[in-house]
């Protein structure tokens, strides 16, 4: 019997390639299995690949799913599924639909004695985290979310979608004039559309018209209208060499005042090169926390908002105590 | 009766003080007596304050007692005393003590079935959270704590020490250098004595040799000796204008590795303007956990590690996972 706690992987794009990587680096876990829609022969793993038909047989080989679906379409479905037979912890990020999974996979889970933690990463999860924090520890103040410098990947998608372009990638960055406002105090409400700009590295087809491609970008509804967005032509090779990891980050910041006028902020704050290498390594340390949650009897659907941060370290009470408190 | 959490303060310094403002910004908490040792008479407050002899006549009427006492010397006996009567929350930041403290507090908790939560503020508290989660989400990687800007009540008292030393105070300053450096990723295991400065504003007696009493700040072991200490001599007019409130502050930052060689950063920073006003926030936000926690049944001695954030709010889960996650 493995003394290890014993995880499993569905989904191998981006997300799942950062979870097995982000599971070796966690000695008290042992990969066992990466489920996959495609063709297993075809995935370029040291792991044991197999395909999603199988996972079944996995049923008391797997002490935790972490679930790498590409989007918050798959885990919709996925999501619900998996948590009948197995622990599960998912990046579920469509935040608005985040009540409506909630409700599904509680049912699901509570209906198999299972256990599933919704919504882990970086936003929603350590920045959702830092927005409760703020705002309990400083009622009288104010939140403020900026994303950047960093990829986004449904804008790139967006951008990519347009007639005429190859490739391209766009950049959120946040308005570093607004920042200053923002830690200065400043009790501003101001919406993301004015705390961001967008800036797009855009690699065009021969012969494309390259200012109805710029007009088509700055002028896209839900996307890039509204938003001081820039738009740069730029060669395949150049965005390849210059373009093609996948940075993120950003902060949370709560200004708050106590007493008399005292100034108080708080503010968490993220530099990742890769967004979804982090992500992963988010969702394996609460894989963990998922482990003794529900090897103390805990089942149904949780958030990050309901696991204490002992659970997600390999150490004991008594060695964080000594060592980090 | 009340619907709202009854608190009691017990102590009535600059913490007690701080917890009083802070209560009264929850709307769900109710401050039902500040408890001293003093004459109760002298004080100041517009709130119920009461002889500590009195605390017990207040065991059916306050849900937690937020322990204030001035150091860890004081809590550690009032700490168990309390708790053997009350839930509490309280600041014990004497880390190497620590251990010690929660067994005292644990078996004092057990014997009373109450809840005692120990060690809360920024550091210990936010900052121990911080690195326990850096080091569970990067555990290829570094942690380092700077503090500062800010005063040290610690470093201030020993100046005031000093023979021809009327008032003083002293900041903690980080060096930028160094964490410039930390920030790009240098592998540095940098004492704290190399991650600081030491800036001492001094008002000497009339006719104090301050020759001598900038090399006794200078060469003074465990407190200033090993550092870059600088010493300016201030009138107390000065003093008093300039240096009156208690800033304080700092950062924790892990930099990890994932993958490849992607380099992640994650950075916890606060900025106050009060020491004890933000610390006592803290305490308030704990206090309402400490409530909600023995209400589910919860006993013995906890630290932050152990408490969801949920459970910091006034808000239902399902307002947390519509509005923050």
């Amino acid at each position: 019997m493995s003394s290890k706690i014993r995880i499993g992987i569905v989904g191998y794009g981006n997300l799942g390639c950062g979870a097995e990587l982000a599971v070796s680096r966690n000695l008290d876990m042992e990969l066992i299995a990466v489920f996959t829609r495609r063709n297993p022969e075809t995935l370029n793993s040291k792991y044991n690949v197999k395909h999603i038909s199988e996972i079944l047989d996995f049923k008391d080989k797997i002490d935790v799913m972490i679930l790498c679906g590409g989007s918050a379409k798959d885990l919709d479905e996925q999501g619900p599924m998996i948590v009948s037979h197995f622990n599960t912890v998912d990046s579920f990020d469509n935040h608005a639909q985040i009540p409506e999974y909630f409700e599904k996979m509680d049912r699901s889970a509570k209906k198999s004695s299972k256990l599933g933690l919704i919504s882990v990463g970086w936003d929603p999860g350590l920045f959702s985290l830092n927005k409760l924090l703020g705002q309990s520890i400083l009622p009288h103040g104010r939140s403020y979310t900026f994303w950047g410098d960093g990829i986004s990947q449904g804008h790139s998608d967006a951008i990519r979608r347009i007639e005429g372009v190859k490739n391209g990638v766009q950049y959120t960055v946040p308005i570093q004039e607004v920042l200053d406002r923002v830690r200065n105090y400043e009790d501003i409400d101001i919406p993301a559309n004015r705390r961001h700009r967008r800036i797009c590295y855009v690699c065009a087809e021969d012969g494309a018209d390259l200012a109805m491609i710029e007009n088509e970008i700055k002028t896209m509804p839900n996307y890039f209208a509204g938003y001081d967005t820039s738009v740069f032509f730029i060669s395949e090779e150049e965005l390849i060499k210059n373009h093609s990891k996948m940075p993120h980050g950003g902060l949370v910041i709560r200004t708050g005042i106590t007493g008399k006028n005292n100034r108080q902020t708080m503010e968490f704050k993220l530099t990742l090169d890769s967004n979804p290498e982090f992500t992963s390594s988010v969702a394996a340390a609460y894989a963990r926390a998922v482990f003794k949650l529900s090897e103390e009897g805990k089942i149904g659907a949780i958030s990050v908002f309901d696991v204490p941060f002992a659970y997600l370290s390999p150490m004991s009470g008594e060695e964080l105590r000594r060592e980090l408190l």
